[in-house]
C-alpha cells in the first residue's frame, strides 16, 4: 500500500490495524558513466513498493534528495545541507507522529544520508528526552544493502568491482526497474580507486569518473531482478520485527 | 528527458545545449473522500514528464512534500513549515546553479505552495541583491491548472463543481495516470463548501471531509487524459518562452 | 486608538471589549524619482490610524521593513530575507495572541511582501496543527489598494500610469500625509516599463529609475485625501467583517 | 532629513556628501500606569527626527519592536525574540552596507535591546572577521539617557523617583511629543521597587504595575521638551564624532 | 564538586540538597604577547573549581569557547557566531533545568561574552514569557573581576597597566594555575593603546599584539594567588546569595 | 602543545611548520553507577594531550559537551541539539580554517557524537561544493577505541563485560586520570543489558543504571594506564598519517 495512492479514509482505516510506515530515503547524484543519477532513490523505492505491496504495510512517498555535497562536482547532482536535512525530516516524523504512526522505518538507499539521518532522530527526540517525557514514536535506519541475505547475493553476482559507489548490485536494480534507461560505457580502468570522501573537488579529483572502488558495467537486469526478490523478503520480515517492536 | 534515469555524462552533454530545467513540485496530502493523497505530486509530475519525453527539455526530480499545514486534520498528510521549504528549495536552486543551470522553471500542483515557493526565489535572489551582484539564473513559478487552455477543459468537463481543493479535474488527472487506483465514494453534500484556510483544525471543522467546493465524484480518465494533453502543449511552449528569456 | 501611544490598562480595558487588532505592514524601498521610500509603511498606516481613531479598533505598530530584495539596487530600501521575516512575524504573532488576541488582521501595502506574509501565517498555525489543537487565532492578509471601492477610485484618478510600483495611487496617499515632502519630477519614459521581478540587478535594469508601468508624476494631495477616505470606510467594514468572524 | 520621506535620488545625493545613518531602536512594551506602550520607539525618534531635521543627517526608519520579553505578562506589550532581532538587525545592516553607508549609528531607548543589539554587531563582524577581511562598516550604539548633559537634566527634574523603567524621564519626552496622551494616574506605591529581571511572570510579581523604581507621574510636557533639547545638540555632536570615526 | 568527575547517582543526591549550579564560561582568544589563550576559561574554572571544592556547591563543565570574532585576526583565536552561542546556550540552560536545576549561574571571563550570555538568558525565558508560565528556572551572570574586593587587588597590585585585555590580573590568574606556562615578553610600548572594538581587521590594526591598556608583563604568580584567594571567598557568598534567592 | 596555554605568537610560529591540529570531542553524560559524567570528554583529552606533549603537534581546547539526548533522563548529563552541534562545529571550524589550519583532526569519546560530527563535516564542505572551489581544509573523525591496538588490550583486559556504554576500559582511563574519583559500586546486575538507542526515557526504561553492556566495577587505574599508553603512541602515528594527508 502506498501512501501516494491512497486517499486519507484508507489510511484512517490502515491506521486502526498498524502504527508502522516504511519511507524509502535516496539522494539525486552521479553515479559514474553508466549508473542513473536517481540511483538511490530508485533502489529502496522499488523493493519498498514491491514489499508493500506484497505484505500490506505502508510506504511513504520517498525522500529522494539527500546528502551530496561530495557529489556536487558532477552535473545533475542535487544536494540538502545537513542542516536542512535535519529540518524536512523534523516535520516529516512531526507530520507522521500527529496522524498517530509510532514506528518510522527509514528505508535507505545513500551511504552519504546515514550520518544526517541518525541526527535527524536525535533532533526529533531531543525535545521529548528534555522534557523528560516519553517520545511517542520511535525511528529506525536500515540501509537496503544491509538486509539479511542481500549481501550474499551482491557478493556472488559480483566477487570483483562491486566497489562502494556506483556500485555493479544497485546499477542492476535500477535496470531492472528501468531497463529502457539502461546505458553501455565501458569503464577506464576496469576498477576505480578508493579514497576518503571529502568536498566536491576533492572527490572528483580521486574519482574522476564517478565511481569508488566499482566496475558497474557488469550491471545486468538478470541480477537487478534476483536482488530485490531477495530484498524484498527480508525488508518484510524486518519491518514486521521492528513494527511490533522486536527489534 | 529525466534527471532520475539520466547519467551524469548524459547532464553534461544537455547543459551544452539548454540550461533549463523543470522542476515538478506538489505536496502529500488528502484530496476529500475520493482522491489521491500524492494528487498534487502527480499532476505536475505526469504533465511534465510527459512533455519533457516529447519535447526533450529536463525533469527533475519531484520536490514531493510540501506546505500543507492545513491538512494536518487528516490522516496521511504530511508537511514541511514554509521556513523548512524555503531552506531546501534554497538547497535545490544552488545545486542546479552551480551546475550552470540558468532558468529554473517549477511546476506546481499545489495552491497551498505558491506563497512559500515565492517566498523562497526572494530568499535566493537576496544574497546576491545584497552584495550588488546579479544573480546568475531566474526562476518561475507555473501552476499547472493556469497553463493556456487548461482553465478552459475543466470548465467544460466539469461546470459545476469544478471546486478549489480535491477538484474534478485534479483527480481525474491521477485517474489517468493510475487507473487502478479509482476510488468510487458519493459525496455528500455533493458540492462541497467553501471558506477560508487557516489551521487544520479550523479546516476540518469547516470541511469536514477534506474537498473545497468541489464534486470529485465526477472524475473520469478521460477527462484526465484530455487535460493532460492540453496542458503537456501548453507547457512545453511556456517553458520554451522562460528557457529563451522571454516571459 | 493605537498601541504606541496606549497604557498597558488601557489595553486590558480594551481586550475586555475586542480581540482583534489590525497590524499595518509595509516596507522601506524606493518609489521612483519622485515617491517616497517609505511608501509601503506610510499608506497602511494612515488609512488603519484614521480608520481606527474613527471606528476605536486597536492598531498596532508599523511592521515597517519588509521583503524588499529585488529594490537593493536603489539607494535607500532596506530588505528583510523572508526567513527572517517570517522569524520577525511569528514572535509579534505570539506576543499578540499571548495577550489574548484571536483576530489579527496585517494591513499591507507593499506587493513584494504578500509571499512571505502568507507563508509566515503558515508557519504560525503548523505548530498547533502539527500538535492537533486548534490555534487560538486567526491571521488575515488584506492589501490596502483591494478594499472595496478603492480600485475604481484610482482607476478614474489615473486612467492611464496607474501601473504597479510606484503607482499614482500610493505617491498621493503619501503626498497627502506628507505634503511637505512631494517631489516634481518629470517621468521619462511617461510611463514605465513592465516586466517580471527577479534580482535586484536585473531589476534594475528593466526598470532603470524603479517604476513599474507608472506614471507617478500625476500624484496629487487631492486624490490622495479621496482614496484615503474610501479606504478608510471599507477598512472599518472589512475590519469587523473578520473581527465577527464573519470573513 | 528622514529616509521615509526621502526619494532615492535625494539618498544617492547624500551619500555623496555622507556614509553614515541614525536608526533610532525602540520597543512597545508596558511602561507602567501612564506610560505609552510605545515609549522606547518614541523617544529616540523623537530626538534623532529633530536633530537630523537640525543639522541634516540621516535618520533611517524607527526599528520599533525589540526584546521585551520580560514585559509579556502586561498587555500589549510585543517582543521579538532575541534570535530573530540579532537576524533582522543583520538585514538592516547588509542593507545599509550594500548602499555604501560605513558609519551606522543606532540610537536605542530600551535598556532591553541592549545586550541583543551588541551581540547583533558580533553577529554582523563575524564574517568578515572569520574571512580575514576588513568590515567595510562600523555600527555604535548609544542609548539616549547616556548622551552628554540627558543625565544631568533628568537629575535636576527628578531628584526622587527617577527610576529604572517608566522613568519620569522617558514619559516626559512621549508626553512633549503626544501632549494628548497624557494619562493622569497615581502611582502606589509612590516609588516603585526595584529588582532583578527575569522571566515575564517573575517580572510581574516583582513589579505589579510595571515600573522599577520610578515615580512617573512627576511627567511633564515641559521636562520632556528640556530633555529633548539636550538631547538634540548631544546627538548631533556625537553622531558626527562617529561619522567623522574619531570615537 | 564538579560535574565532570562526578557520577549520576552524585548528582542526584547532590540535586536533593541544593538546586544551583556554577558554570564556568570563557573564551579561546589571544591574550598579547605573553598570554595564555585559555586565559578567559582557565581564570573562571580556576577560581569556580577551588570555590566548589571548599564549599561544596557543584560545578559545570567550562563553556570553553565564546564570542570572539574581533581578536580572530590573531593565529589560535577561536569563536563561535552569537547566534551560535545563544542556540548552545539555550541546550545548556533546558539540560540542567530538565535535572531540576533553578538556579543557573554563569561564572564569567571574558568582556566579549557579557552581551551574548544576556541575549541567551532573554532567549531561554522567552518561550515561558510568550505562553504566560512561570519560567522554573533563573539565571545570573557575574564577571569574576567585578566579586567583591577583587578590584581592589587588582588596583593595588597593578596601579598602573591593568588595562581591559589581556590585563596584569588576569594573566596572574593563569600564571598562577599554570606556572610552568609563563611567558617572559617586553612589552611595546609599555602599555597598550585603547580604542572601540570592531571587527577583527580593524582590531589588530589597534591593537597590533593583541592588548588594550595593559602591560600584562607585571603578571606574577604571587599576584594570581592573591586574587585566586580573594574572588574564591567572594565567589562562595555571591553564590549562595543567589541560590538562596537573595540576589 | 596546547593552544589553551600556549600564546598567540607561539601558535604563529606553529602555523609555519604545521597545519595540522588536534581537537579532543566527547560530551558530559551519565556513565553509570560508578563512571565519571566527564568521561567521554576526559578519554580523548588525555590521550590527546599525552600525545601533543611528547610529539609536538598542536591540541586545541576540548569540544566538551555532544549530542547526548538518550542520556537526558539521567541527573548530569548535558545534550546540544544535533542543529545546535552542527553550528558550533561549523564556527571552530571555520576559526581554525581562517589561520591556516588545512587537517583538523577530531579526536573523539563518545558513540553518540559520531552521527553528528560527520554531518557537521559535510555542512562544512557543502559551501564550498557548492560554490565549485575546492575547500581549504580536511576533516578526520576518529574515536579513540578504534586506534590501532587499542581494541586488543580492551578485550585482554575486559574480556567479559567491556559493553558498550559505560565500559570498564573508558571508566579505566578516567580513573587513571583522576585516580581520587575512583567510585566504588556493586553492579546488578553484574553484566548490562544490549538494545537500540531512541529517546530518554526508553533508554531509562531498558537501561536503568545506565550502563549498556557493560561491568564497569572491573576498571583499574593501572588498565587505563595501559590503555592510555597504547592510545598516545597509536595517536601520534595516525595524526601524522592524516597531516602528511596519507589517508
Amino acid at each position: 500500500m502506498q501512501l501516494s495512492t491512497a486517499s486519507w479514509p484508507e489510511i484512517e482505516a490502515y491506521l486502526s490495524r498498524s502504527r508502522g510506515i516504511v519511507i524509502p530515503i535516496g539522494s539525486h547524484e552521479q553515479h559514474g558513466p553508466n549508473g542513473l543519477i536517481g540511483t538511490d532513490a530508485i533502489c529502496p523505492e522499488v523493493i519498498a513498493q514491491e514489499a508493500g505491496d506484497e505484505d500490506g504495510f505502508l510506504v511513504g512517498p520517498t525522500f529522494n534528495v539527500g546528502q551530496a555535497q561530495h557529489h556536487m562536482a558532477f552535473p545533475g547532482s542535487v544536494t540538502l545541507r545537513p542542516s536542512t536535512m535535519i529540518a524536512a525530516l523534523q516535520d516529516w516524523i512531526s507530520s507522521f507522529t500527529r496522524h498517530g504512526f509510532t514506528r518510522l522505518y527509514f528505508f535507505n538507499g545513500h551511504g552519504g544520508n546515514i550520518a544526517t539521518i541518525n541526527a535527524a532522530f536525535s533532533e526529533a527526540y531531543a525535545p521529548w528526552s528534555l522534557r523528560g517525557e516519553p517520545a511517542p514514536f520511535a525511528c529506525k535506519l536500515v540501509n537496503w544493502w544491509e538486509l539479511r541475505g542481500v549481501g550474499e547475493v551482491c557478493k556472488r553476482r559480483f566477487p570483483v568491482g562491486e566497489g562502494s559507489h556506483a556500485t555493479a548490485s544497485e546499477v542492476s536494480v535500477t535496470y531492472y526497474k528501468y531497463p529502457g534507461f539502461q546505458k553501455r560505457v565501458s569503464m577506464d580502468p576496469k576498477i576505480a580507486p578508493n579514497g576518503p570522501i571529502r568536498d566536491a573537488a576533492d572527490y572528483r579529483a580521486r574519482f574522476p569518473d564517478g565511481r569508488i572502488g566499482s566496475d558497474p558495467s557488469q550491471a545486468t537486469v538478470a541480477a537487478g531482478a534476483e536482488i530485490v526478490g531477495v530484498a524484498r523478503a527480508a525488508l518484510i520480515a524486518d519491518v514486521h520485527r521492528f513494527f511490533d517492536d522486536a527489534g
